[in-house]
């Protein structure tokens, strides 16, 4: 039997892919939703080509939400950007639908309520990040409660061999020089300052249920290592292959079975490979150390922290802030927040305005 | 409820580590019975501490088969050296027993016949070894025939970065110095041309039923590395740790739950770590080389190669055969060899004659 694939966020980087996974194999994957949002030319030329039963773009269409819950729908790839997957995902979730999770805010901003209702609903949330789903993939076939520790590996950022102090002055175009993947500008930024390997550490919190003490970040200048479990006999399991994300988007569809693929990169045994890894320095890397402190006091500081560095990035990107303010501003919004300990989807946004709001009119002191 | 355990060799490096064990978690092993070759002494204080019910020392006390198919025992350990593992193996598969077999000559010998009983009799032959052992726990979870290569990591044993011109006269004292573990007298003179790198291909093939086109050996200096799996969507898993055989021996015994241990020893991931991988060279390697070739021909041919390199090792360590007539030594009984397709038990010990008195009797031309 096909499996019924809505995609939320076709026209983006993740959406794409995924639709080349789709193509190579139509006899396993059965495209019944794309929604997109402003890219209206390339949305047409999917639809044409998938002949999807639901179709969304420019906000005409039906609502994510409505897409999420279709009874022809059995798994919802959640690919926007930013807190627009929320909602759709929780939707989603509440059908009783299988959630691929490609979106970083919807587990930051909201990983108590989503994980609580995916719990609830018995729904899996398959990750979709190759982090993650490295650990997914080791953790298969292990024991509940098997994990002593999770260890990320991050690449260590455009900027892993400079100086601290010359930070101050890269430009935009520096840092959207990422070393081994290319994606989009904000995660770009994100990986330069390892913020987003902070937004990783809260997300693997929620997603295997471990504690922040026990989740470790190491720099793989390689990038082939996407992560390792070490368990509580000490083996250590770890997953490798190419960078790209064609493979966590079909192994998230595929799972618990494995597709073989012609189009997915091989890593290449003929060759010598070396693998290095390093123990991170937290001081180097302000925006992690901030994830992790986020993370452990838990509430609604994620949340700020999520989306102070939207607006931060934005800042930066636009040439309104350096690179070192994006860690001060996150760090004083932060600390200026008054936090909620069990926030609803309400508190949520009303924290998410505020930050918004405050992080724009933010000056570096 | 505790896992009862027989465990044949117990005086053995194997032998030992697995009563350390049984020592740390009395709360999940009960040590069934004992059984050993000549070390009475050692084999005599271990009786002490663990009041097996059943006990063999020197030939006194029940046969190994009567062990193998006791009605008290759920788990035989087969950690017995040579041929002497074959028979109580086939008992314990044959009184649907788990089969914990760290014995190589059991599936190089008669691979064909243990498996094929084994699959009749619903039992689970888990290995030992630390490589199988990582293939085995890295296939945790995965779909049946998922595998699209292994890799079996080599350390490159004691010779590895010596010219192939030197090695004719090396000693049976510099053969014995291995770089990462420390082993029987055999295993490691196996260890340093790769002869049981070459066993380990075949029991693989055997193990995972792969193959042998599939199953790769890679030199990893390192040997935290303990193998990995390629899968046919490109994903590979490997699993790491510290080389220390009591934690293939522990998992063998768990699985596939983990049991949390504080003397097993962990990976520090506070330092940093190379990985290094190198493809094989098989000229180097002729004990490889003739594995991969009597495995592919299949019938007796393993059997003879494996005790052909028994006689072998021995004359190298008495002195009687230089260190690169081993490797002539096997090539010329394997070309000697009236191959059977579909061999006997029987026919196996015939092979077993034959081959010991032509390799006793064999000469350096």
């Amino acid at each position: 039997m096909k499996k019924r694939i809505a995609i939320l966020g076709s026209t983006g980087s993740i959406g794409n892919q995924t639709l080349q996974i789709a193509r190579e194999h139509p006899d396993k994957i059965d495209v019944i939703a794309l929604a997109a949002g402003k890219n209206v030319e390339l949305f047409e030329r999917q639809v044409e080509e998938f002949s999807p039963v639901l179709r969304t773009v420019a906000g005409n269409g039906p609502s994510l939400e409505e897409i999420s819950s279709h009874p022809e729908v059995d798994i919802v790839l959640v690919a926007t950007s930013g807190a627009a997957g929320l909602a759709p995902t929780l939707e989603a979730i509440r059908s009783s639908k299988t959630v691929a999770l490609a979106n970083k805010e919807v587990l930051v901003m909201a990983g108590e309520i989503v994980m609580s209702e995916a719990r609830k609903h018995g729904v899996d949330i398959k990750p979709v990040d190759s982090e993650h789903s490295a650990i997914w993939q080791c953790l298969q076939g292990e024991p509940s409660g098997a994990i002593q520790q999770i260890i990320l590996t991050a690449s260590g950022g455009a900027f892993r061999d400079r100086a601290v102090q010359e930070l101050a002055s890269v430009t935009a175009e520096e840092a959207l020089r990422h070393p081994t993947w290319t994606m989009g500008k904000k995660v770009t930024i994100d990986s330069a300052n390892l913020m987003n390997k902070g937004f990783e550490v809260i997300e693997a919190h929620w997603l295997f249920n471990v504690s922040f003490d026990r989740i470790k970040v190491m720099i793989h200048p390689g990038s082939f290592i996407h992560s390792m479990i070490e368990f509580g006999d000490g083996s250590v399991k770890a997953q490798l292959g190419v960078p790209d994300m064609r493979l966590p988007i079909q192994y998230a569809i595929s799972h618990p079975d494995r597709w073989a693929s012609q189009d997915l990169p091989k890593l290449d045994f003929d060759q010598t490979g070396t693998f290095d890894l390093y123990p991170i320095d937290l001081e180097r890397y302000p925006c992690l150390r901030l994830a992790f402190e986020a993370g452990r006091a838990g509430g609604t500081l994620p949340a700020v922290l999520s989306v102070a560095d939207e607006i931060a990035v934005d800042r930066f990107l636009r040439g309104n802030i350096g690179f070192l303010d994006v860690p001060q501003l996150l760090e004083d919004m932060l600390n200026k927040h008054d936090r909620i300990e069990n926030p609803s989807i309400d508190d949520i946004w009303a924290v998410d305005n505020w930050t918004r709001e405050m992080a724009q009119r933010w000056e570096a002191s």
